[in-house]
C-alpha cells in the first residue's frame, strides 16, 4: 500500500528498528497522551496502527508546546526522527514497539471537541453511539468489523467469479408486490399517483435473468422491508443473492458451502468441514423442535406418546386420542432448578400457545412431579429408558399438536442449554442444511394456505400428485435453509419455471387470475418463452458478518444503521421535507385521524 | 467452470473433435433450425455458445419427430453422441465447428411462444425490447454487455482492494438535502409525516467515513436522481465512488488512472498511456469551448480579439469594448457547406443565447462573407495567420462574453468535426483531466452564487484570500473532472474538512445558519472532532460500460432500465398501490388540481 505523499511518509504501523535515524512524517489521531518524566508521549493512531511520538522540550520547544496542549482525538501531523526506545521501555505487543518518533515539528490539522464517550471502553448508550457514529467507528473493533465485512464480500465474489457467476445489478426502484413483508414505497413524480417499491429481494429480477439465459447470476444485493423493527432487524439489509439455471439443490448447496469455506478460511482462518450435514424439516422439528436447530449442544426431543397411549394421565391421553403427540426433553442435572425458573419455562410454553408444561424432577428421593401419581412403575421405567433419565435430571413434557409440541420443546431446549451452561459462544461453527420444507403452511387466522418460503418455490416432483389431490399440507418444497449455530443464515429453493404450475400455486394461495396478471404478469409471461429450470439461494450478509465478528448486533457490522425506530440519530433521517417536494410528487400527509 | 450435473454434461461451447464418440447431454435454446437433405439441424445455444445438433430420423425416430417441431427459442435437453461433421461442412468460425451432436433423445423443457421480435437483428422499437427484456437480454450482444460490465467492476475492485481501499455500504434510506437535483422520497411508516430520501450520491456518508478514520473507502454505489429524463439519463445509476484521507488531487487522479488502465487492459485489451493529460478549466474552455473537450480531433478555438480591437467592424468592437471576446474557429475544407448547414450552425449559436455567428468562406475567388467588406487587408492577413486559414476553409466567429463565446464555438467545433468526417467512433481513447474549475458559478436567474460542483468542494489554498475579499467568481476549486472522448466520465475534488470554512461556503451559497444546521448539522458536527483532510472522486459506471461496449445508450448496459418516462415496461413499475398501503404510510394522493 503506497502511502507517501505531501501529508505523510509512512502510516503509523509501518516504522521498525531498521528505520532508526530516518526522518519521517506521520498523520494521525491522538490516541493517548501521557506525561512522564518531564516528557510528553503521544500514541499517534491511524487506520493501520499506532506509533509513539515523544516530545523533547529542550531540543524542540515549539513542538513540545503543541504536544503539551494536545487532547484525545486531535488530528496532527508530526515530523520527526525515528529513534530506538530506551532499553526497557520497548513494547513487544506493538509492531512499532521498538521505536518512537522524536517530534521536531507538529501541526494541529484539526482539533477535536471533548469526546461524548470514551473510544476505548464499552458504551451502553447505543443511541449516543449512533448520534456520533463517526466517532464510534473510530473504535478499533468497529473498524475491524467493517474490514471483516469487506473481506467477506471479497471472498464471496472471488469464489463466485471463478465459477462463472456474473454480478448483475437489479433495480432498486422496482414494483410493489404486496406478498410477504410490507414494501417501502417511492412516489413517482412523472406518473403521479404511481409508486415504485424498494425490493424486498431481487427475486423476480433474478428469475427473469435466468429466463434471459444468464445461467449464473449473483449480487451483493440491498433489500428493504418496512417491518416493525424487532431486536435485530434493519429496514435495509444486504444479502448475497445467487441464482443458477440447470442447477440442482446439490449444486447450489455446494456453491454456498464452497463460498463459506473460503470466507471462513480467509477471514477468520477456520477450516470448515464439507459438506455440511443435511436434515429434513421433519427431523429437525422432531429432534430439536426448530427449523434452525443449534447443534452446538446435543439435547434431543423424544416422542413419548407410545408410553402414554394407555396411561391414566388424562391430559396426555386426550391429546393423543385427538391426533396430537406427547414429546419430552431431558434437562440433564437440572432437577433442582428453582420454582421461578420452572415458572419461566412454563411461561415459554404458554407464550407459544401451549396449555402448559408437565415436569418431573428426578431426585434421589424419587420422582417429584404433579403428574407423578398418575404414572405406573412401567411407565416410569419406559420414560427413564427413552429419555436416558438419571438422578438429578429434569424431564419436561409438552402434549399438543405435533407442530406446537415441537416448537415449545424447541424453545425449552434452548433455555435448558443456557441453564446447563452449554457453550453458546461462536468458537464452534455448526452448520446444517434443513431441507424438504412443507411448500405451504395453513394460516388459521386468515383461513388460507400460505407459502412457507415464497410462491415461486418448486414442489418436489414426487409430491405433484398431492397437489392435484388437494393435500396441500403434505407437499414438500425443493427448498433448503442454511443454519449456523441456531441462526438461519439464508435459504433458497429450486423455482417454478412453468407458467401453468406457477398459476396453480398462485390459485392455491388465493390469488385470483386478475391479481396474478397485475402483480406477476411479467413473470408468467417470461415463463412462456422458454424459461429454463433454475434455482438459487440468498444469504444474510449482515448476519454472517455479525457472527464472524463475534458482534452482539448486526448494527455493529453496518456502517450507518438505523435504530429500533428506523431512525438514524446522526443525520436525523427520516425527516420532514419541504412542502414543495410533496407538491411536486402530488402527495399529501394525511392526519393521524385518517389512518 | 464445473457444469456437469443431472441436466447436462457440457455447455454448448465446450465440445471438440477430441470428444467424438462421447455420449453427452446438453441444455439450451433453439438458436436456429435448418432442414437440409432430409435432416433437421438445430444450433443449440446456451450462455457459452453454440453446438450443432443433428436429427437422424432413421436411427432416432422419436428424437427427430420432436426436432422437426422445434421453434426458435424453445428450450430443450438433448442426449446424443458427439460426431465429426462430414468433410466440407465444418465451421471454422465456431469453437465447436468441427463436431455435431447426433440427437438420440430430446426433451422439450419449456416451449417458446412466437417471438415478438427477432433476436438476431436490430430492433428499433425500444419500448418493445424493454417490455420483453428477458428476451432482449438473450441477444448475444446484450449478454456480452452484462458480462463486460461485470468484468469492469471486477477489475476496479481488484485494483482498489490491492491499494487498501475498503468497500463500505452506505445507506439507501438516507436524508433529503434539497441541494442539486431532486430527491426521491420514501415515506416513513414508523414516523408519519417524515421521509427518507434515496441518495443522489453517498457524498456525506463517505466524508463521515473519512472522519471515522477509514482512510480509503470505495463503493460501487447506487445513486438516484428524480430528474426529467433526458436522452440518456436513468433515475437510478451506478457510480464507482471513492474517498481517501491525507490524499492530494494527484493521488486520487493516479488511482483513477490506474483503475482505468487495468479495466481497459483486462476488459478490452487496450493499453492506455499514463498519466492522462491535464488541462485547466480555463484552457479547456479557451481552446475547445468545453469543460469536457473531445480530443479525438484537433480543431482549436482562437482568441482573435486583438485583431479587431481597432476594427471598423462595429459589432465586434462593441463586444470588445464591453469586456467581451471575439473567438474564432477554422472549419478546414468546409468553405462550401450549404446555406442550410450554415443556418444550422447559426442556430446552435442562437440556441445558446448568442447573438449570431459571423462566417467567412475562404474561396479561390476571395473571402466570401457578410463581414468581408469591413476587413482591412491587414486584418485579413492577421486572421489568416492566426487561424491557419487556407483556400477552402470556413472561418466562424463568436463575439460575446468569454464564457458564452467559448461555449458557442465549443458546440460549433463538435459540429464541424462531424461535417469534416472526423472519426468519432471510440476506437481511440482520449482521456483528459480538467482541473482548476471555478468554485462558484453565478446564477443570474436566481441572482445568487452556486457551487460549480457541490458545496463540499475545497477552494485552492492560494485563492482563500479571494474568498475573504468577496471575489467569489475568481476562486478556483481543488476539483477535477475526468473526460473521455468528450464525455464526462466522472469528477471529484478535495473536500472541506473544517467546520468554519464549510459554514463560510454555505453562507456564500445563501444557506442560512438554521438551514445549515438542519441539513448538514451532522457533517459540521463531525468536522469538529478531528476530521482529516480528504478528497475523492466518482466515476459513472453506466457510461464507462457504455463506451467500452460501444453501445449507443446506457440502457444497453443496464439489465432492467427505465424508459424515458421513468417506467419499466416489463414489470409496469411504477404502479398504483393498495389504498391500505397508503393508509399505513399516512399519505394521500393529492389531485392534479392541488399540484
Amino acid at each position: 500500500m503506497r502511502i507517501a505523499n505531501r501529508w505523510r511518509t509512512h502510516h503509523c504501523a509501518q516504522l521498525r528498528a531498521t528505520d532508526v535515524g530516518r526522518k519521517v512524517r506521520l498523520c494521525g489521531w491522538v490516541d493517548r497522551r501521557r506525561d512522564h518524566g518531564g516528557l510528553v508521549f503521544v500514541d499517534l493512531r491511524d487506520r493501520e496502527g499506532v506509533s509513539q511520538i515523544v516530545f523533547h522540550p529542550e531540543e524542540y520547544f515549539e513542538a513540545a508546546e503543541i504536544g503539551k496542549a494536545l487532547h484525545a482525538e486531535d488530528l496532527i501531523q508530526v515530523e520527526g526522527l525515528v529513534a530506538r526506545r530506551p532499553e526497557g521501555t520497548e513494547n513487544e505487543g506493538l509492531a512499532t514497539g521498538e521505536i518512537e518518533v522524536v517530534a521536531q515539528s507538529v501541526r494541529l490539522l484539526n482539533a477535536c471537541l471533548p469526546l461524548p464517550f470514551p473510544l476505548d471502553a464499552v458504551v451502553e448508550n447505543e443511541e449516543l453511539r449512533l448520534a456520533f457514529r463517526f466517532l464510534d467507528l473510530r473504535r478499533r473493533r468497529m473498524l475491524e468489523n467493517l474490514r471483516l465485512r469487506h473481506r467477506i464480500t471479497r471472498a464471496v465474489r472471488d469464489y463466485l467469479d471463478a465459477r462463472g457467476f456474473l454480478e448483475v445489478e437489479t433495480p432498486i426502484l422496482s414494483k410493489s408486490t404486496p406478498e410477504g413483508a410490507r414494501d417501502f414505497l417511492v412516489p413517482s413524480r412523472l406518473a403521479p399517483g404511481s409508486f415504485y417499491a424498494l425490493p424486498q429481494a431481487p427475486q423476480q429480477y433474478k428469475q427473469l435473468l435466468m429466463v434471459s439465459g444468464i445461467e449464473r447470476y449473483y449480487q451483493i444485493a440491498r433489500c428493504f422491508r418496512d417491518e416493525d423493527l424487532r431486536a435485530d432487524r434493519q429496514p435495509e439489509f444486504t444479502q448475497v443473492d445467487l441464482e443458477a439455471s440447470f442447477a440442482e439443490p446439490e449444486d447450489i448447496q455446494s456453491w454456498v458451502e464452497g463460498a463459506l469455506e473460503k470466507v471462513f478460511r480467509e477471514v477468520v482462518g477456520t477450516d470448515l468441514s464439507l459438506p455440511f450435514p443435511r436434515m429434513s424439516y421433519r427431523e429437525a422439528m422432531d429432534r430439536y423442535g426448530s427449523d434452525k436447530p443449534d447443534l452446538r449442544f446435543g439435547i434431543d426431543l423424544y416422542d413419548v406418546g407410545e408410553i402414554f397411549r394407555g396411561s391414566d394421565l388424562k391430559v396426555f391421553r386426550a391429546v393423543l386420542d385427538a391426533g396430537g403427540v406427547v414429546k419430552a426433553v431431558n434437562g440433564k442435572g437440572l432437577a433442582r432448578i428453582g420454582a421461578a425458573e420452572l415458572a419461566a419455562l412454563e411461561e415459554i410454553a404458554r407464550g407459544l400457545g401451549g396449555k402448559g408444561l408437565a415436569y418431573i424432577r428426578v431426585e434421589s428421593s424419587g420422582w417429584k412431579s404433579p403428574i407423578g401419581k398418575f404414572l405406573t412403575p412401567g411407565e416410569r421405567d419406559a420414560l427413564a429408558l427413552a429419555l436416558g433419565a438419571t438422578e438429578g435430571d429434569l424431564l419436561l413434557f409438552a402434549a399438543d399438536q405435533w407442530q406446537l409440541a415441537c416448537e415449545i420443546l424447541g424453545r425449552i431446549r434452548l433455555r435448558l442449554a443456557d441453564l446447563s451452561g452449554e457453550p453458546k459462544e461462536h468458537s464452534e461453527w455448526k452448520f446444517l442444511w434443513v431441507t424438504d420444507f412443507p411448500l405451504f403452511a395453513f394460516d388459521r387466522e386468515e383461513g388460507r394456505w400460505e407459502s412457507m418460503h415464497h410462491p415461486f418455490t418448486r414442489p418436489r416432483s414426487e409430491d405433484l400428485p398431492l397437489l392435484e389431490e388437494g393435500r396441500y399440507g403434505e407437499v414438500r418444497a425443493l427448498a433448503y435453509d442454511i443454519v449456523l449455530n441456531g441462526t438461519e443464515l439464508g435459504g433458497g429453493s429450486i423455482r417454478i419455471h412453468e407458467a401453468e404450475l406457477q398459476q396453480k400455486i398462485f390459485s392455491i394461495l388465493g390469488i385470483d387470475s386478475e391479481t396474478q396478471e397485475q402483480r406477476f404478469g411479467h413473470l408468467l409471461k417470461a415463463f412462456r418463452y422458454g424459461a429454463p429450470p433454475h434455482g438459487g439461494v440468498a444469504l444474510g450478509l449482515d448476519r454472517l458478518a455479525m457472527l464472524l465478528a463475534g458482534a452482539e448486533s448486526i448494527r455493529d457490522v453496518i456502517a450507518f444503521p438505523k435504530n429500533r425506530h428506523g431512525v438514524d440519530p446522526l443525520t436525523g433521517s427520516p425527516a420532514e421535507v419541504d412542502a414543495k417536494q410533496l407538491r411536486e410528487l402530488r402527495i399529501a400527509i394525511s392526519g393521524r385521524g385518517n389512518a
